[in-house]
């Protein structure tokens, strides 16, 4: 089954995920996150196929998500290292963590993140960092940024104006 | 290909990966938030086969994330609307925008969230609500929660001191 690409589109989010939402791929970050870095421990941790693991690796390395070290000269080994730019997906993860444990979870939460900046257990929220207030669907318009698309902003505007016709 | 189903593990983020990490999903949601809300809208504005954008939406319909309502009797044609545990995902796509603005784009943001609490183009960020502080990989300390597996706990603890070791 070959996936469609998204890298083409205009879109960061679809461009994000070409990078980090194919099926596996959170969760070898999260285990990354947690210092799970070489590739004997996360596919015995993880439980995902050598194969897979291989790939979903190469496309992180490939995009300097993580960067491969050599840890080990005989036989060679190697670990995954987070890169400034993987590093920063880890506050997406905890809202992601944050989602689930507000609206899946039944017998109390798996983990807790504890904050040191609080010292507390760690409430993660989206905030825009110029006003410091929630951002939720209700108060956010969408508008076309300098690199969007005339083309694509049209077709997604239309589509929009016909879903909302009785 | 039958993917693995992450809903057995004491994890909220392979939780929430089930329900919404399949190829194609956050993008439906993306759709959905704009307005773009009937099947054939989607369909010819994603450029998706029926065959999988039936199987997504049948997904997030069965975990209450969007519900399913009928607007036209003859012939049957359908709505799919957002649920508040599905308009509770924003955020986390508004924040994977940010990380793709930020490290994916070469010529300018394709789109804008203009914040109405600040009438600013938003800046989102992941804090903490209790402190208000950013959450990042080096400031926060996972722990196990109360619905966390002990064995679970022991298995990436013990991964991730295999890891460290030299």
């Amino acid at each position: 089954m070959k996936r469609t690409n998204f890298d083409e589109m205009k879109c960061s989010i679809a461009r994000t995920l070409n990078l980090v939402g194919e099926w596996w791929t959170p969760l070898i970050l999260r285990d990354l996150f947690f210092g799970v870095c070489r590739f004997e421990l996360l596919l015995q941790h993880l439980g995902i196929s050598r194969n897979i693991l291989t790939d979903r690796l190469q496309t992180l390395v490939e995009n300097e998500i993580v960067e491969r070290r050599l840890y080990q000269a005989n036989p060679e080994r190697y670990e995954y290292v987070l890169t400034e730019r993987g590093r920063d997906l880890f506050p997406i993860v905890a809202a992601v963590m944050a989602w689930g444990d507000k609206w899946l979870n039944e017998e109390g939460v798996p983990t807790e993140l504890i904050h040191q900046e609080c010292g507390k257990v760690a409430k993660p929220v989206v905030v825009c960092r110029r006003c410091d207030k929630e951002i939720t669907l209700s108060n956010v318009r969408a508008r076309r940024g300098p690199g969007g698309s005339v083309e694509e902003w049209e077709a997604i505007k239309h589509a929009a104006k016909a879903a909302a016709q009785k």
